[in-house]
């Protein structure tokens, strides 16, 4: 690799001159500025930011943690995430956790081994206590991990009440509800119960299932989904986040039930993939990119302490997109 | 942010014993080793990485430069290749080029200011030149960047010939196809090739439909799809990546087509997302997760230049997954 010595010969100058050019400081005629560029630009040289950021204490990068890149709520997130980071100059190192408390540790040692300037967790494992231990600018999607780290997420309170309004509204009377693991310290729980709230003050009989907590793979899906169906044959109204939700409706037309004749489906999370499902989904729309959006935007005030004061809970509009399946 | 300076004061010994306690030179008594490690318990301190890379000049940082993460395929590939670099013992820097040179281009600077040890590029916007300018290790995934670029890809070929075979096994006379930008450099044109040759020389008439380059957004897709078969109304079968696959299934339903009666088809990937939609779609099923593995073993050979001899061009076999749609 090029180094800055390379450069002060190539250009005739000395290694101070060349710092001197490439910090902008002190006085230099454009004619020695022009020797140090076109040997710079003629030797590839590139400065190196590791030293750089030893120097600066500042790498500007930053890492994030996800149960699952792979699937399409996460995919979306990290592609709205690094489109903002590269935005504000910084860099984006990926971490998948797969919910296991041992890896998203290793992880997190990785992470501050390599100085990064802050973290953005979508993973929930570990203790409260090792989160606030870290000593780092940390924000939570969508996930509870202490008073002290700020939290993005989606008005799952909102949600919930919009999808068993829009059941109601179909005249739906059975209801199955597939919720996450209650386990899980997440804001998501508040829409569970929301959805259950609104429809039991309506005297609306609600079945909720709930999924196992390291659920990702959408082969997982299909035996859970069979039984729930076996066990409530007469349903006829069906909540669940959108891979659920289609996974179900594959399910139920394989069972010659006519969507949304028979059975009403209503998903949450708006993800694209459903633009190339059939029929339509009719789903709670959660903001992505702006939930995105704002965690970069509040990593990033917590890195430079721009506001003293720091929301600690930023929550998001969603809103129902009516498809096919209502 | 703790340092070795601070250990050392809590261990109650000199920065040099703590320095040849973390790198195990020299005799130590295991009294003070305790002493040290306690200390640096205590204390929360990690041994930073960036001083080491500096020293070491290896970062054990590997960058990733995809056209959209957040399409299905790459989602995919970006999992295995950062669980194959994980076990390795190294990190992924995530880049999304959009497919923009300029942004491609940005992100090589960045990625080569911060000492990357390697790149996987399954991007390919910029001139060949300019990959081999780069004096870095490189991979490329179903990209050509030149002679001396490794690339990793799917048997396009067979896959082509397969998809083709089956939709001629099906009595299919009229055949609508959909193929990538031919303007890009990559070994998926073969597939395209392929598939028309077999069927041309079976005499079945192929309508080829050439997608823009810039081509992620499913929204996107509608428009083009409802063009082509507005221009083949009498098309009996379809070949077409996996999501171009889903979301033209959509339009002939739309269209009170029936899938397979009316119209059969094939799709190209295999992506887990299948899993969720219905009528299940025959598709030609690319190995996603040896190919990641592939392309980050090649890499890691590269950077350590274990084997004098590099394959150039690694091609894994494809095969046939019979869904409902043919």
């Amino acid at each position: 690799m090029t180094n800055i010595k390379d450069v002060a010969i190539k250009a005739g100058v000395s290694v101070s001159t060349v710092s001197r050019v490439m910090n902008n400081r002190g006085y230099i005629s454009q004619a020695t500025k022009d020797k140090v560029f076109n040997a710079m630009k003629d030797l590839n040289y590139q400065p190196n930011e590791i030293a750089k950021s030893l120097f600066k204490k500042k790498s500007n990068i930053i890492g994030l943690i996800l149960p699952d890149i792979s699937t399409p709520f996460y995919a979306e997130e990290t592609r709205y995430i690094e489109e903002e980071l590269y935005k504000l100059g910084y860099k984006l190192m990926l971490c998948n956790a797969y919910n296991s408390s041992s890896r998203e540790q290793e992880y997190i040692n990785m992470l501050l081994r390599n100085q990064v300037d802050g973290i953005i967790i979508g993973s929930h494992t570990l203790k409260i206590e090792d989160y606030l231990n870290l000593n780092l600018p940390i924000v939570a999607l969508d996930r509870y991990l202490g008073d002290d780290i700020p939290i993005v997420c989606s008005d799952h309170i909102e949600g919930g009440k919009l999808a068993a309004l829009e059941l109601l509204n179909c005249g739906c009377t059975n209801i199955l509800h597939f919720s996450g693991s209650l386990k899980v310290p997440t804001p998501s729980n508040d829409r569970h119960k929301s959805f259950n709230d609104t429809l039991e003050r309506k005297n609306i009989k609600v079945n909720t299932v709930e999924l196992p907590i390291n659920f990702f793979s959408f082969l997982d899906y299909s035996s859970i989904i069979q039984e729930a169906l076996d066990n409530n044959p007469d349903i006829d109204g069906i909540f669940a986040t959108d891979t659920i939700a289609l996974a179900t409706i594959k399910e139920l037309i394989k069972r010659n039930k006519n969507i949304p004749n028979d059975v009403k489906v209503v998903g949450y999370d708006g993800l694209s993939i459903c633009a190339l499902t059939y029929p339509t989904l009719t789903t709670i729309q959660q903001p992505i990119k702006d939930l995105s959006k704002e965690a970069v935007k509040t990593l990033i005030n917590l890195i430079n302490k721009k506001n003293s004061y720091i929301e600690k809970k930023i929550i998001l509009p969603v809103s129902l997109k009516r498809g096919n399946t209502t």
